[in-house]
């Protein structure tokens, strides 16, 4: 593909944008949001966005949540199984050595018998399994969150800015679960339906529970679970094709109650389709990942975690989920714990 | 390589073992160990050996320890530039989609201009950058931690027993860290040197901190900064010969103690090349991994957060590092944090 | 799975098998082919099977039989579209360097301007796209052919006999093609069919062609053309549930021919579902590949090929079809070329 | 890395191309070669450049010259102990079903016991090991081989122009082995000795042999065995940056002769450092690959070959050297074949 300057698309035909590029890495002469946005809330050089609202109080506050030493993992098994975005492959678990090898007899260290060990390697997209999406992923007119550049991501280099190794030490705070399943009293949230604001307000409210600047929210729908018993390959692209999710209405909410991150038990944590009229695709990726600077959090393994809140009446807890420290990367899998 | 039945070593010879393996997948007529163990103390099934020691109230605990919500990762930078064991390859970070795939003309979606996205990929040892050794990453005999056969880890099965997997919902406790290098008033202990368990108390009574059953302790060498240095390769290779670490003698305090995992700021946690006399390589990482059922951490990133101990005075905090949930892995990658 | 030292395969459980394996490699007490087979015909230590066939008088004569200078790849794409037995992942083309990273900026040398460079991967199964399957892709009762131990095939050091390098220099002679579906009339063979000696001598003999020791025979059925316009994965399931074949009647007529090896435009060569009573899947691997010492090609290419020697009448060629140089591996993608 | 539209590069900072890209996918108002160059010379659309010149009558040719039915690999090993430029990881051989797990247990199928297989992968970069450099590995200000854009090569689209795929059925000709080493009555050529159009015509003459169009050049330095025995990664490293290779004067020579394709068993076929002045790096690729449009062979094994063609006096052969099938790659690792 290519395109005109102003963003058309053509086959193989391009033309040069218009806009050029500073020694910061931004561009000069390009998009800028309209909307709800955090651009230049931190400094014109932050890259961590929405990151930066879990401050020391937060965290605190968030480890003072813990009470009864209990402790869930929110990640899927990372295994062929488990759902991904059509069109990305599995991850693949090998070994350059395994058990078996030794019973063969290769030896850890030929000159002293009886030991032997294993070694496996995971090859895998980083945005497949349980993960951050990061700010990188996103872009807009060629502009990422702040206004860097989206073209300096390059093959050998990597992300220089805003990449998920900017977040290492971040996403260690409060997490609220919003359970819409369990509120709407259904297995799973029907394919397709847009969850609103006043949804999700509403919801709260019922749990008991309200909203602090730099909590983390988690989405959940239900909806991952009857992917594990689809019958084929059909089913499962089917599955991904109509998606329960937020509605984008939800975007100044974000903004008003400076949430710091979303994370769902979807592909996608927006609605798939998305709402009519569609101006752009994904709007909620473009308004949280561009626009505000808000990572979010897809395939989340919430039930457990949900079942434990239902019966103990709390649903606010500390919610540890740093990405892996890879720099350049612009996602990261994961394996997050709620500790209650 | 081959062997004989006995565990001999021979070049392409082979004589078959003399055990045989139970329906449970344990080994039936093999290796019992004589010293320091668990296996059976948590039931002849257990797969998560001396985790299972981080009870309720040892987190509830850790989590009481976080006062100033201050959060420091202890991961290295997973790149090619970034320490590991010699032979393993480097992280490879690859990009199906990237920024300047964008800029040229490929779009999100054709029909919606402006609207690009990047997608990219790991492949990685798991026992590479900073890591969990899983249980089923050592064998002695073809004997796993609590009697598993190794030899039922194969290539499109991984580890059916004691996998990673098993511990997605571990390693959040308590953390201790033992800082050696600055006790000793150097930038790193000096190669080869052996850390003996009274050394480790010595460190703790001066640093004002006292044991508690399933604590993870960190042992801090400073060992890794200079890696980042190092003129080339051979000087790379030069580096891991002669590694500080853990005297085995520190093996009956471990089980003494109960401590529930052990992680540290070199290759291999353990004193290279071994104490004399050598009756098997790396005899700390059969007494944990095979005896004791005790997980290792390697290449843990301790500078920052031992720079911030030293300042408050306070060295016990909340860890989080949870592994992966890699059904069938023998490690993984991690991102521990640790929160004060 | 685990299995009885007689074979029976139970969960988990193993006895120790009842053999041994000498210096050599080779196992002492194990399977001895009853049928017909080539073990100790060209050596003890023979790795190279009935590729010995072919012969300078054989490659000489092959190459006699270019008069016109045409070129034909025998090779599908190897991309993520082709055909490839189910449950082995596509093949993964990827890149660390593009022409879009130019666009952005990233030279070949910051020094020099202007020049940029491109750099990509490939990561696939040596059994995917075209290809052949070594003689240690085989094995039964432990034993590959000529009485090697499979259990010397480990994860680091890769098949120490029989591998494919063993190859590097085979494959070129003389190539017969046998069009069944031509001879049939029909764009593909039927699924299921099997195709029995007798229907090959009959064709060879309608096509004006007769066998030499060393030929590699070509065996076209169409059956791969449909597969790219299959509607869905689960049809691409189905497609290779029944595929036509080989016979295993043919199995003594191949040794009689003195054929070197036999390649087929389909995932196995031998028919699908294998003809009953079934003893063993995949009878005529079990016949080449172990007890002939015959290496078997899989999806070739030869629609091209076809068309012309209908048009010419010419049925044997030149083949050149070395498998790439890959030391312990037991298959290889190639790109086979008849040359007339 | 950045640039200016003008070429020059800075950090980050980016001013678009002057250029626009037509439906074709060529850059208008670009680069324009000015010395020996074959843009045009098979039509606009032209993506295989010199190839071009092994017509059918030089195909035929070079089958005649096969006599003796005999075979020379030309392929390095492709392991991890080879030769590659340094930067690019070795190539990584893995098993998802090796021999010793069907030893642990491991069936082909559980109803039928006895039957056991292996499955193996590779990964690797295709400009590793014995290889063609496709024409699309080279660009100069964004321009490919008869004025395709290097930007319409990306990650997920491969090169649509200009990919190794469109060269399947190519490479199979005339070769002819000029043997510098032997000529020169050395081991190996001295590193950084550029190797001049009228020493491969000395070459040629006391070797007896002539060239003619389309033939394909075999030169041989002998510079790739002391590799194998270099003492360490350093060596490795130093070994080159100093490497013998041809002069930059054969440019207008392999125009005139209209040879198809230049192979060496060296890094890069040209002289390393390159010849002063530098105006542009590696100045042989650029004239071959984006200039001429003719394809270069590195890390080919031409010892064998070479001795052989010293005992019987013949240099010239029927080479069949076609790349991998694979859509959208910009090079191959190889097996040629040499067939005397």
């Amino acid at each position: 593909m290519g395109r005109e300057g102003a963003g058309t698309y053509h086959s193989r035909r391009w033309t040069p944008p218009t806009y050029t590029v500073d020694d910061a890495g931004k561009i000069v002469g390009g998009y800028v949001p309209t909307g709800p946005n955090n651009w230049g809330r931190w400094g014109a050089e932050d890259k961590r966005g929405t990151a930066n609202l879990i401050d020391a109080a937060a965290i605190a506050y968030a480890a003072s949540l813990v009470t009864r030493g209990v402790v869930f993992s929110l990640a899927l098994p990372i295994d062929e199984a488990g759902p991904r975005w059509p069109g990305r492959p599995a991850p693949k678990h090998y070994f350059t050595m395994n058990g078996a090898d030794g019973i063969s007899g290769l030896p850890y260290s030929g000159a002293v018998p009886g030991v032997t060990y294993t070694d496996d390697y995971i090859d895998m997209p980083l945005q497949g399994s349980s993960q951050w999406d990061g700010l990188a992923h996103w872009a807009y007119q060629d502009s990422l969150y702040n206004g860097y550049w989206a073209g300096n991501i390059t093959g050998s280099t990597g992300s220089p800015d805003l990449d998920i190794a900017a977040m290492k030490a971040s996403f260690v705070g409060r997490g609220v679960l919003i359970d819409v399943a369990r509120h709407l009293g259904v297995e799973h949230v029907e394919p397709g339906m847009a969850i609103p604001a006043a949804l999700v307000e509403e919801i709260a409210a019922r749990q008991n529970v309200t909203f602090r600047p730099g909590d983390i929210l988690l989405l959940r729908t239900g909806y991952l679970k009857p992917w594990y018993s689809l019958p084929d390959e059909n089913a499962q692209r089917a599955f991904f094709s109509r998606v329960p999710g937020l509605s984008r209405d939800i975007i100044p909410w974000l903004k008003e109650h400076d949430i710091a991150a979303v994370a769902a038990d979807t592909v996608s944590v927006e609605v798939m389709p998305n709402e009519e009229p569609i101006d752009r695709p994904q709007p909620l990726h473009h308004a949280a990942l561009v626009d505000l600077g808000l990572t979010l959090g897809e395939f989340w393994a919430l039930d457990d975690l949900a079942e434990d809140c239902a019966a103990d009446g709390v649903y606010d807890f500390l919610l540890s989920a740093p990405p892996l420290n890879i720099p350049g990367a612009v996602g990261s899998m994961i394996n997050p714990v709620a500790i209650k």
